[in-house]
Formats: structure tokens, sequence, C-alpha cells
């Protein structure tokens, strides 16, 4: 009995369930989705753990995730027959065996996150269930300001869902960067070290009050500054934000990275 | 009283209705919805005449409508009034007062259909709403070879839903592209004067046979001299098409193009 630990990345709508992890009152959560998929498939009941939790409608195209067996399975057989099982809105995209030590959340490096907007005055049927509405207009020059005063090495206390425990609020913004146009499909892509929870959606409230022209670029120094929630703008609806990708690997090592998911669903203006 | 036309371009995601046109059972349907909105917001209750009927699942970006009202109406106020108590599903994009004459179905000059595909192993959950999962390889020479054999002035007997009314099946198809790459998102779009009941589904159930080696690109031509259902290949699903505008005005005559939709979801590979 040659005990494995599995490495596996992760996509899934969000829509149709509570979030990545298992809830105590039995909701419909990915975690839950891939654990069952494993003891129908195995036989055997691992917990699965994840590079960070989801919240309640969030996406991923490449979520991480490990889990260990008892018994070592062929990973491409492995992988076939939990997609067989697994329900639509979940799939394993890749699943490989990894050293026994690996653990997603504690050995990620860098995560992308994608929140997308559909900016017009009048909503889009079509966009509607991946893009936030933002029905006024957005000044460009401004979102750009704004994106590169949020970049870099910063304590975002300000921007953590009120009432988190956690207390060591600073993270690294690697890139923030901005994908179409005002006035059409329009993205923003936050690259980081690590999140804070509900950070990326209150960011994206932020940025847009910073669009709208109810606060300027450089204002945004005075919100981290203050390290206070209520500093910030309102929290972005959890509907258009998705989970690109995970890296793994040392920076400085000079090992290759280990990507959750090297493509993403473009879906830039034509 | 001045009876006034108006002609509108109409949004609407398919998932949720039995498809454009008015069913006698009562079923959920665009054309209702509309005609529901109309009659709350003016005390009227005209038709709704679309440029043609979407299939049960289809999506429209820019579909064509028109009504006629005995009180006329300012067409910003009317656009936004529709739009206020339409179900988020449907929306109007643009609304115009046009001659009494308009005929959204018969002065249709041209009208262009997108096809989404998924073309890898494993289904993806994120775009499962959107696109047609292809898990085998595509050859990409093939798929452009057959597109221009179906190009062109063709009878499309052979790509008519079995039973059809429709003796009159030649059509001209302007343009058939396709935008992404194998293994990868793929779209077919198809650019035609008109088109017969399921001839889209039908061209790619058929381009996809192709494309896994099943038929040759040259065997079209006989799939085309057959003028019969069966020799074409199966009949792709709706939840994949969506219909992208429809052009109006005279080719001949020098006016300006009005399009349903200028713009497109373009959901190009990164």
């Amino acid at each position: 009995m040659a005990a494995t630990r599995y490495r596996l990345v992760v996509e899934y709508d969000g829509a149709g369930f509570t979030g990545w992890q298992v809830q105590t009152s039995g909701m419909r959560t990915v975690q839950g989705a891939l654990e069952a998929a494993i003891a129908r498939v195995t036989s055997e009941s691992p917990r699965v753990s994840g590079s960070g939790r989801t919240d309640k409608g969030v996406h991923a195209l490449g979520q991480v995730a490990s889990f260990v067996l008892e018994t070592q399975r062929e990973a491409d057989w492995l992988s076939a027959a939990l997609n067989g099982v697994l329900p639509p809105d979940v799939a394993i995209r890749q699943l490989e065996a990894v050293e026994l030590a690996f653990d997603p959340r504690r050995d990620a490096r860098a995560k992308r996150y994608r929140y997308e907007l559909w900016n017009a005055r009048v909503r889009s049927p079509v966009r509607a269930a991946r893009m936030y509405h933002v029905p006024y207009a957005l000044d460009a020059a401004a979102l750009r300001e704004a994106s590169s005063v949020l970049a870099g090495p910063h304590d975002f206390a300000s921007f953590q869902a009120a009432g988190s425990p956690i207390e060591a609020t600073e993270r690294t913004l690697l890139a923030v960067t901005i994908h179409g146009c005002p006035g059409g499909e329009l993205a923003f892509e936050f690259e980081g070290t690590g999140f804070l929870r509900h950070m990326v959606r209150i960011l994206v409230g932020t940025l847009l009050e910073v669009g709208e022209g109810k606060r300027t670029p450089e204002s945004l120094v005075q919100v981290l500054a203050a390290k206070d929630r209520t500093a910030a703008g309102p929290t972005a609806p959890a509907h258009a934000l998705t989970l690109l990708w995970v890296r793994y690997g040392s920076s400085s090592g000079g090992s290759p990275e280990l990507r959750g998911s090297r493509d993403s669903p473009a879906r830039t203006k034509g």
C-alpha cells in the first residue's frame, strides 16, 4: 500500500454552488462534489484540500486542489473516471501524482483572478450570467491610474470583508490589468501573492467608483492607509469573478512554473 | 392618432424560452415576452413580428422585430420603459420609428449566425451553457475546405429539417468563416440571404463530420446535390447558436446598411 498524493486542476461554474468549502449545513459545494466523486470511484474517502476558498457564485477555470489515496491509481484513469461521475458544472482539467508534502494552499506562490463587466446603458441578457452590468460611463484613464496605485505590496486591510479574523493583511498585487474598453466588454485582472476575503470584489467596487468619478485615483492612497473596510467601495457581486489559475514552484529556485491553467476564456472585444 | 411602426433590435438568452414564436400552448416565448411588455407599458396590444423564428434554446444578440402603435411614443422613452418591465433574459438594444411599410421578415437582406464550440478532450463547465463540447480532434484544413464548398448559392434542401413545408430551398451563403482553432474555443459563422429551418445546425453537424474525418470536404458537393435531409449530418444542439444580426436596406440602392447589431461577443482565444 503506497499512499499517493494527487494534485488536480479543477474548473467549475460557481452559479450552482454555495462556494468551494464544505458547509456543515450540507449545502452544495465544489469540495463536496469532488469528495463524493472520489468516494464513488475509489471507495476511499479522503478530504480534498484547495488552494483557497472561493465564495458562493464565484467561478474557477484553474482552482488547484489535492487529496491522498491509500491505493495508488493511474492518473489518466482516475481523471477520466472522476469526470465521468462529477456533475456537469465541475470538471477536472489535469490530475497528476505529486510528492506527499504538497500543500495546495501553503505552496501557492500566486493567483490570478478575472472580473468581467458589461459597460453599456442597456443590460445584456446574453452576458448577464458572467458579467456585472455597469450602466454608467467609465473613465478609462482614471481606471488605469487607479490600477497602478493598487499594484504592489500594500496592507490591504481596507479591502478585506468586515469581521474577517485575518490580522496579517499585507499582500502584494503583482499585476492589475484592464482588458477591453469602457462602453463594451471590460475585464479587470488581479494577480497577487495572496488575497484576503472579498478582496478582489472590494477592489472592483472601489475601482468602479473611481471610473465613475466618485473618487480620484490618488484617493486610493488614503483608502489603503486607512486600514478600515469602510474607507473602500462596495463589494462587487460574485457572479462576474473567475479564479483563472494558481501558480506553484519557488520563484527563486528556477523551477518551471506549474500553473493551474495556462489558457483563459479570453472574451475581449472583437 | 398617428399609427407609428417601430423597429427594434432585441437581445435574448434563449435558454429560458421555447423559441421566438408564440405557441398556442402558452409556453414562454420571446415574442410573447415583448408583447406582454408593450401591453403593460402602452395599454395597446399589437402583434410583434420578427425577422424570422429562432428555435428553442437559440440566443440572439441582434434579432430584429417590429410592431405598430396607434398612439405615437417617443422612442427613447419607449425603449427604456420596455426594458424596465421585460424579464432579465430579454432586452431591447435599439428602438426607432420607421416607415409603416417596414416588414422585418420580408425586408431582411442578410443574417449572420455564430455557432460556438469547445474542442477539447475534457468538457468545460464554465463554457457549457454557450458552447457545444466536441471531444475529438478536428482537422482545421478539412474544415476550411468544407466551408468553401458550402459558401455560395446552392439548393440547401439537404440542410433543412425533415418534414419542413418549404419547397423553395435555394439560398445563398455569403460567408462561412471559422474563428479560433481546433483544440480550444472555436466558432463557425454563417452569413446568408436566408436560412431554412435548422439549416445552421445541420451545416454545423455536417462540418463536424468532415472535421472528424468521417466525410471528405468534396463529399459535400454530393450532399448538396442529393437534396435529401438524410444525406447531411446530424443537427447540432441549439444552445451554442446565436443570431448575431439582421441586415436591411437594398444592397444595390447604395443606402447605408442597417444592422441589427454592430458588435458581437467576440470570444476568441486569448
